[in-house]
């Protein structure tokens, strides 16, 4: 398709005042990224203007075209877009980087047209990935997503991890752009200009790759259209830029990253005013129908005293939840036979993808696939590998993501295996995120109300679930509330607190019976939730004991519940707590030898009582 | 090169030995990987009885090559190996998965033969190429790193970065071996047994790269011939091979993964003992010199009052250290301008590796480099961008690594960049790694103080700097010591502690003089070290003072200062503890700005005290 020279020139018009704008919100903020910002001006001219449809008074519309700033430093020339399509003012953009502004220094979803926070690089592709596999094959829906990254950004490895998912499932409506302009932030890529290695690259991970001059809105047309053209693989378009195209004396200079610029050399060929006026989406989108906070599902149906690991009882209720409601997905990472969110993908396979050995992209497609409430995603792994996927939870957190991850294999008690497959520090990973919540179901009848709680609790949630195959102690009909800790003994003769969690909780139960045909009676805490922690109850019955708390856990000591407790009663000057945990990388073994070794056992806490 | 008949016949007959005993330890055990092991018999005979040099007696040695096993899953072929060699003898193997031995379910460096830990997928290649390139540039020595991978683990990003690195630096004595047995854990493999695309994606990525079938010894034996005559790059040797192979009725079945198998199909040619003797090191490696625990750098030269960032500091400290020994390296990922590791690039490059924006392979090249006392590396990046290598970090824990890393850039004090930018949960990451020491210096001198202690101390050290120049306020010959907290101010008439470090240590300050002229005195402590604790000092002053703690921090809640603190006072009813720091997802905006907003403000904290 060959556009007219009138169109090319207004094209080529917004990229140069989006530019100028770039350059001046950063001149007025006195920091950001204005040279790579404009290395993007006529990608982001003809993809905002030429190639995307969507709605500028409803950037959400859930037909609408997607697009990804993966590159989330290059925000002023996104800015600068909505600008020239009229969403933003000139006074909105210009308070870039203001703390009363939400035109904030990188991207974040608090603006309406963002779903997904970036800044962190190399994450945006797998985010985009998860909203164009909602698309393809849960919306089954024509539009499309658009994801812009940097060239310094695909040396991380979760773009590939990203590029291997699109290929692998055939995400023709995804469109990846890569602005090569050659200079990273303290010097030159790893790559520089040679786009025929990039283009080599992504080919090889299946995608249909274009190299384009990223300045010619002709190429850029062009490719943006074979990209259409092209099905059963998803496209990239390897765009060869300057760094700082459009200003003096800076262009394609290192030095320059991060620093505001003064001289402007930038034509314009027309009017100062943009004229241009987007595609407007095709409405063929479902609504999606999730109601979070009303989602129920069958009751547990367990024996007391049965034995179901926590982690079979979430597949099963995970199940339970794909019954009652179509777009809640699952996703794992080759583990589903260990996590059992294999029982979801069994009865509704169209519920499940798998996504490989790599959990960045397990987080990011779940991410990118809550985007808009279109979908509620269950990510499941290992809780150790969820700490492969750390700094997408955290961006996670920035993007207020509605996401799920279960992890189980949690502490020395997964045995043999040994230390690499035993999470440790996951309480201290997923309590650090702002808002989360982290449930720690003990038993089977706990894990499915942990289950069916998180799809109706909005933000990041936690489930630790454990190996082991242990005693259902709840009844089926017990209630669970998130923030709520349940009393498994107690007596009017309680000394002291023992609170434990999944496997320490049956040590703390076991110690209790011991110490009491001894004569020390210990009142019992399963605090159900790690994060809220029920203060009230801890505290009240702490209080009521005479001030002792004895925690055990499956867990290093910082961040865990140890530390949880102390800083919940901290300001509490008659409350001690004194923590029992593991203190050393553990080894292989049998779980019991495991147990007692790192001191969490029942004949452990039964010392630890009589010392304290 | 073509091989003898016998000796072909050997290294069948050796592959085939380690395949039953693989297969017996995992009976013995009853858990394990025997299927992933036998798949790769062919190539560990090849490797250990043919290509490699290395010294049985001292798997350590200094010249001897060095092999990763990558998918550490496998390790019982890995034990075979050492068995076949001589090093183990059946009764160490047969203890496989014991408490009582180090043959562990997935290898660690307890065994002199492994470097470093794995299990967590897709982390060895990464280790292999810090290996490497310590070998060609810093050894300058002939040895070769082999580094065996399984298919499934290559969806890890971390292979992507690593292979990018290996080709970039030209690790020609790097050999990375692909064991494409087509089947995963809970399914095949995203690429089955399509070599073409493995050879494909790696040779896009700069690797010579080989396809062979995995159990023809003449074919590997060629392979490696041909990796030793590549020149300027690494060698990749795609391996297709089948999981269980020589296994009745199991191989290149499904559902078989981490299962004990019974039935052996495992023709021996000769012996039922080896006779195959290894080929020597040659001796070409200097010693490494290494002095942990006396290295001593010039003093730092500020004048009190004097704004220097702790990263700054940071990077002067580690020029010095370059200064003083030639194997003290920095590892930044093109973040070096901002976190300050430039200034020992430019003042020692041949110390100094640019790793790009590939956080996970810093980490893990940096592991690499450390093994066999070879170098202490210095990595560095923004604090909020570890948490992407938080797997390796975890990893690292358990190959017991010597490893340094400074983030930059904490907290809300960076201002207008945003949240994305601002480690807020890095406390919580590296202090609940095991055995990890955490600094977090207040002032220049401090900064430079812990940089020479953290390369006086063994295990993984976090130093935590800051963005903003600050004043100075010790002096530079101030003692300092891990573990040894800094009065910074105090008085007899002191009712409160005020706790801070970095940017909330001024803030705390600032509080105190003006709560000081309202008549209420604090004592405020600068902890130094927030893992270990001063717990002493702290207990001490606290209950000089009356027993109220008021800690202040830039981070989220979790694992942070005020947990460490409450944690550490728990045990003393008489102490009471409430925190500052920062409780929800923050925004651009000025520094000064965002410290108030968040609630760690010397206002904030006069406010806190007089409610208290």
């Amino acid at each position: 398709m060959s556009i007219s020279v009138q169109l090319h020139n207004d094209l080529e018009d917004a990229a140069n005042r989006m530019r100028i704008s770039a350059i001046e919100m950063t001149c007025a903020s006195k920091s950001g990224h204005p040279t790579s910002s404009t290395s993007a001006a006529e990608i982001i001219s003809t993809l905002f203007f030429h190639e995307m449809k969507y709605d500028v008074a409803n950037p959400k519309h859930a037909s609408a075209d997607r697009f990804v700033l993966s590159k989330g430093h290059a925000c002023p020339i996104l800015y600068a877009a909505w600008e020239e399509a009229g969403l933003l003012s000139k006074e909105q953009v210009m308070s870039l980087r203001k703390v009363t502004s939400d035109i904030e220094g990188h991207p974040t979803p608090r603006l309406n047209f963002v779903d997904v926070a970036t800044g962190s690089l190399g994450q945006g592709l797998s985010c985009a990935a998860g909203m164009a596999y909602v698309g393809k094959y849960i919306d089954k829906a024509s539009y499309r997503v658009y994801c812009l990254m940097g060239d310094g950004e695909t040396a991380e490895g979760s773009v590939w991890e990203a590029a291997a998912f699109s290929s692998y499932y055939k995400l023709d409506n995804l469109v990846a752009i890569v602005d090569v302009n050659r200079l990273g932030q303290s010097q030159e890529t790893a790559l520089g200009h040679h786009v025929e290695i990039y283009q080599a690259r992504f080919a090889a991970f299946g995608f249909e790759a274009i190299i384009v001059n990223g300045h010619d809105i002709n190429e850029l047309i062009k490719a943006f259209e074979t990209a259409r053209n092209t099905k059963e693989k998803p496209t990239v378009i390897i765009a060869k830029t300057l760094k700082g195209q459009g200003i003096d004396g800076i262009v394609d200079q290192e030095n320059w990253h991060g620093k505001p610029v003064n001289a402007i050399k930038a034509r314009l060929h027309g009017s100062q005013k943009g004229t241009l006026v987007p595609q407007k989406p095709v409405n063929d989108a479902p609504d999606a129908n999730l109601h979070c906070g009303s989602i129920k599902i069958a009751s547990p149906s367990y024996k007391i005293g049965e034995k179901v690991a926590t982690r079979a009882a979430y597949g099963t209720a995970l199940a339970k939840l794909g019954d009652v409601n179509p777009r809640i997905i699952g996703l794992d990472g080759d583990t589903k036979n260990s996590t059992f969110s294999e029982k979801l993908l069994k009865k509704h396979p169209q519920q499940f993808i798998e996504c490989f050995i790599a959990e960045q992209n397990l987080v990011g497609v779940a991410v990118g696939a809550q985007c808009r409430d279109r979908t509620i995603p269950f990510t499941s792994t290992f809780a150790a590998f969820f700490s492969r996927a750390t700094d997408q939870l955290r961006m996670a957190a920035v993007s207020f993501a509605n996401l799920k991850c279960a992890g189980s294999h949690v502490g020395v008690s997964i045995g043999e295996d040994g230390p690499s497959q035993m999470a440790l520090e996951d309480l201290a990973i997923f309590r650090a995120i702002p808002g989360s919540t982290v449930f720690y179901p003990t038993d089977a009848v706990a894990a499915e109300r942990a289950t069916e709680l998180a799809a109706n609790t909005k933000g990041i949630v936690f489930i630790r679930t454990s190996r082991p195959a242990l005693p259902v102690i709840y009844g089926n009909e017990d209630h669970f509330a998130i923030g709520k800790a349940k009393i498994v003994k107690q007596s009017a003769s309680d000394k002291i607190v023992l609170l434990g969690a999944g496997v320490t909780l049956y040590e703390c139960l076991k110690a209790a019976e011991q110490l009491e045909k001894e004569g020390i009676h210990c009142c019992v805490i399963d605090p159900f939730t790690i994060k809220p922690l029920d203060q009230v109850t801890i505290i009240d019955h702490a209080k009521r004991v005479g001030g002792k708390i004895l925690t055990v856990e499956e867990h290093y000591p910082a961040g865990g519940i140890g530390e949880a407790v102390s800083s919940a009663v901290a300001d509490h000057a008659e409350i001690r707590v004194r923590s029992l945990c593991v203190l050393e990388v553990p080894r292989s073994g049998t779980p019991d030898e495991l147990v007692d070794l790192y001191g969490i056992s029942a004949r452990k806490i039964v010392d630890a009582v009589k010392k304290y």
